[in-house]
């Protein structure tokens, strides 16, 4: 027996390229949802995407190099949904429903492949846009993320020996093995992986994905990430992101409209979901007049994910309000997903244990948190916060409020009208750490 | 490229054995300097080893399989030194000098086999000896000791998942690592590996030198373990242990004779071996008499490797010795080699250092510390107090009282009346750990 395998060593050495996303499932389950129906309502809108990496400090145009981005990015292109996953997707039960994606948008998604992106650098940072229709764009938030953060490891592990490689990621488990103890202790607890945007790499997100599964077991229900739900047997996991009612509201025509839109976007949402896929979204222009205006029939709807408040105060904020509705909380749902880590979580579940249901959707402190655990250059592992968002739609300005000032995005003429339509009340300037 | 080896796959589920000891070299380097002079000076002379559970709680037999242990030993005594060890025993410097081992010497171990041995279990333990001429049996003692504590770990290993193993491991390695950082504030120190009878596994030895020759350099002397030194290119060291002079005193015919023996082996010593290889290993019949009792030419040697009393009494007792004797202890260095961790090693090096020089011998809790590492089965991956000591010599007893009279060992009368030769002063009894 020879002990080592001379084709695998020489194609290991000699390959041209690593890639980082390997199939276009790989990719959040909301995006899934959310593509039937901007398919299917909105196929004529165009919507631009953007990179914005709001840990400014960290010069990504001088860490990642532009050759090996523009390769992942193009290899990215090169992908089609295969056969054995378009059956998955069409044969598979999310959320409990069967068929949840209809034949004629399964039969579009079959041919779908990402469009171009533009590139170039400024002051250090990378300028990356994904111009044309919002069906094609919104793919690109995903994989763009993860390409970009896992080049960025690749860079800060690049300078390590084989060693320091060894303890960097024994540590690292050693680390998401003591948070696997600690939630351990809550088998009560629901907790999903919503990590793929920041993860550290794909084969560490599966690492931390198979880590929870088999470490808390019930109490992990599973991942948003479509390609490990299909390949380790977990729920796909997830509902829908802020890009919907910003893009709604760019492409309204006056102040009425746009006070209105946040819930023309939910009508929209229940014609193709129910459920626990009927979950709000209220901070993209401020929970507080989210929830002030909100028509009557949103009470009912099965959850919210307070997504920019601390999770105490903004759970505690949606509860009242059910109770002002006249709903019973404890039939109700609240999905926390805006920087978790063991601590919060832990929290938040003994705060609320008995009053509502839960679910945390645990992010870039599963899949990403390199914290001490490198002998050297610690500083290059640490992840940064980076998003990808809608930036224009049909031309117009999209803009994102949010109930944290830190995490708003968009023009700042429209931002200050954003204000005057929704108002500022409630909201709270937080550093935002990932 | 097939995805996996599949000859490879087979293989490896279908082996038969997976030997633990696959070199005569995997074995500590004071063996082969002790069996030159016991080859040379005492030929026909019987020594019987035996294998000593001093965790009397851990029940052996019970815990590892009869079988594998035979074909783990019948495997060890097929081996031979291949050409390639035997040129480099040859060619190597070993303590600066070429040629420590004569060439007749080489010429009979080249065809060095190891002897038979005696098993059966008794009371949930094994019965382990080795009977024959003493430069046979002596060469069990590392081999025998390697292979039940493999055999151990490998037991308590079974019962665990892929996922288990792999956390298991991580944390063992980032544990391996907080010891290597914090050593590295001291970079005068000067540590060896000496973990070879109790490591966890041949492997985990290996990993464990690496882990210390990438992260403390320098103070990184060397190790034990003559293969390992070998095949990473570091310093094989060790120089001698207490079966020198047991077997020397129990050979002889009266008390005086017996009072003489400590003395008689170290004249036998300084004929082969010169420079840092006189280390006085003062304890065999406590340290007190020894010291007491010792020739004015003793205080001449290199240093003294106390090795069961606390460092820092151990090691004060013997520099006021050397200044009692007129000697300049700053010329002088002390080993150390009992049961240490970072916390002793640091707490000595604080100690002594300007005072005297000094080594750290590392043996268990370098190479075999698991503690709270597995998730589960925990117990069973604590090292354990196994030795193989000498236990008759030429059918008389072989007697050890050392400075703590837990680690004392042979026949009941014989100990009496050696405490009655030596006496009984500043034994201390002391836990045994490992």
């Amino acid at each position: 027996m020879p002990k080592t395998d001379i084709a695998r060593r020489v194609y290991n050495h000699t390959w041209k390229l690593d890639p980082i996303v390997r199939s276009l499932l790989d990719t959040d389950f909301y995006k899934l949802l959310m593509l039937q129906m901007i398919w299917g309502v909105y196929r004529d809108v165009d919507a631009t995407f953007s990179l914005i990496n709001r840990t400014t400090s960290v010069k990504l145009a001088e860490e990642i190099d532009e050759q090996e981005l523009r390769a992942q990015l193009d290899h990215a292109r090169t992908l089609r949904f295969s056969k054995k996953e378009m059956i998955w997707l069409a044969g598979n039960t999310f959320y409990g429903r069967k068929q949840i994606f209809e034949p004629d948008f399964l039969n579009w998604l079959e041919n779908f492949r990402l469009p171009e992106y533009e590139l170039y650098k400024r002051d250090g940072q990378y300028e990356l846009h994904f111009h044309g229709r919002w069906h094609d764009t919104t793919m690109w938030e995903i994989p763009a993320l993860a390409i970009i953060n896992e080049l960025r490891s690749r860079a800060a592990l690049r300078a390590m020996g084989p060693f320091a490689l060894d303890v960097t990621y024994a540590r690292a488990k050693a680390k998401v093995w003591e948070k696997v103890e600690r939630l351990r202790k809550h088998p009560e607890i629901r907790i999903s992986d919503f990590g793929t945007r920041r993860r550290h790499s794909f084969l560490w997100q599966r690492w931390c994905v198979e880590a929870l599964k088999e470490g808390i077991g019930q109490a992990f229900t599973g991942t948003s990430n479509v390609l490990l739900a299909m390949d380790t047997d977990l729920e796909a996991l997830g509902t829908n992101a802020h890009e919907l009612p910003m893009v709604v509201a760019a492409l309204t025509k006056n102040d009425d409209e746009l006070r209105a839109s946040p819930y023309k976007v939910l009508e929209a949402w229940q014609k193709y979901y129910g459920g626990n896929l009927l979950i709000v979204l209220p901070d993209a222009f401020g929970t507080a007049s989210f929830l002030r205006d909100a028509p009557d029939w949103v009470a009912d709807w099965t959850g919210f994910r307070p997504d920019s408040a601390p999770p105490i105060e903004g759970g505690e904020r949606i509860i009242d309000w059910w109770r002002e509705r006249g709903r019973d909380p404890a039939e109700k749902l609240l999905i926390f997903s805006d920087g978790l880590d063991v601590d919060t979580i832990e929290r938040a579940y003994l705060h609320f244990r008995g009053k509502v249901r839960m679910a945390f959707g645990w992010g870039t402190n599963l899949t990403n948190d390199f914290e001490d655990c490198a002998p050297d250059h610690n500083d290059a592992l640490r992840a940064i916060s980076l998003v990808c968002k809608v930036t224009r739609a049909n031309g117009r300005p999209a803009v994102k409020l949010s109930d944290n000032p830190e995490k708003a995005t968009g023009d700042k003429t429209e931002i200050a009208r954003y204000l005057k339509v929704f108002g500022e009340e409630a909201r709270v300037r937080q550093p935002v750490l990932v």
